[in-house]
């Protein structure tokens, strides 16, 4: 058996009522709303997702960095939210429903294969790859052109959604010196 | 918070005290033992890992694939042994301790990304890629040479140890109607 704990302050969040067809940008203020309170209570690295879905458009999973507070490798932002959401509605795989991830940062090597598992349609991302290795997080080993491989797959990959202020989120997280592992 | 229960029978099981210096192929036959458990027990697809280390060689995590039966995407043998290896040794990483991941199956998309955050050294493989691709199952998009890019991390990969019997494993599987999903 598998626990990944907390961080209580995301366990007790109210969760949006976005509706079906809700504008990336606004589920997006929403997923960095999390970042912004996941990098003021210190809970973690600077990452944070949720998949959006069903007939309602509803969160069906979040989730926040814990990689370093639990001790678990794995425990990335898309793991987590992929994870709840599939728990959530019973079955391993979204697949065919339309769910969207929606993530703070470009998916690294291990969260770009779980995207695909998770059975999501859509990735909506805020800051680059190239963003996070800039303050010295590496992503990993992933396929050479990665957004046409997921689009062979039917994928679609949105890019630089507010940007800027995942950005602005993780500088912030490395000027009050948070931890930049694997790096 | 994330859970991904059991199997019982697998919680239970008394671990092999191999020691460090302990043969490939006496860490796999264990694995396999526990694959061929799985496949008797019905209790999710067909593939189980363990991280071995420390200084005793001991077993720091094992696990099997439960994504059906728990509704978990994310929830393959590997991403299970590797967050119980860390959660165990209370690091998010086991980098520079010479831990060993010894799995059924070369890991998948996903698996190969989380075992590099896992800090592993090495990974014995049983099967590889084409034998699960025969099968039906999918291995997600790796990068083209996924076994050298493991290497300029100073990852070493061992393939074929014992893999007649990890894809007997999987063959039985499939005939007793087994779910090959994302197939």
């Amino acid at each position: 058996m598998l626990r990944i704990e907390g961080p209580e302050w995301l366990d007790d969040l109210p969760r949006p009522a976005l509706g079906p067809g809700a504008a990336d940008e606004d589920r997006m203020a929403w997923v960095l709303d999390v970042l912004d309170r996941q990098v003021a209570e210190r809970t973690g690295g600077p990452f944070a997702a949720a998949v959006f879905g069903g007939p309602d458009g509803a969160v069906l999973g979040v989730g926040v960095n814990r990689v370093e507070p639990t001790a678990t490798c794995v425990a990335h932002a898309e793991v987590l939210a992929l994870a709840e959401a599939t728990q959530r509605v019973g079955r391993y795989s979204l697949a065919g429903t339309g769910a969207v991830l929606v993530t703070s940062t470009e998916p690294c090597a291990m969260c770009l294969g779980a995207l695909v598992w998770g059975g999501v349609g859509r990735v909506v991302c805020a800051a680059a790859d190239a963003d996070a290795r800039a303050i010295g997080f590496d992503e990993g080993d992933k396929p050479a052109d990665w957004v046409a491989a997921l689009g062979r797959r039917g994928i679609e990959v949105v890019h630089d959604v507010h940007r800027d202020r995942a950005v602005a989120a993780m500088r912030r997280y490395v000027d009050q010196g948070g931890t930049v592992y694997n790096g």
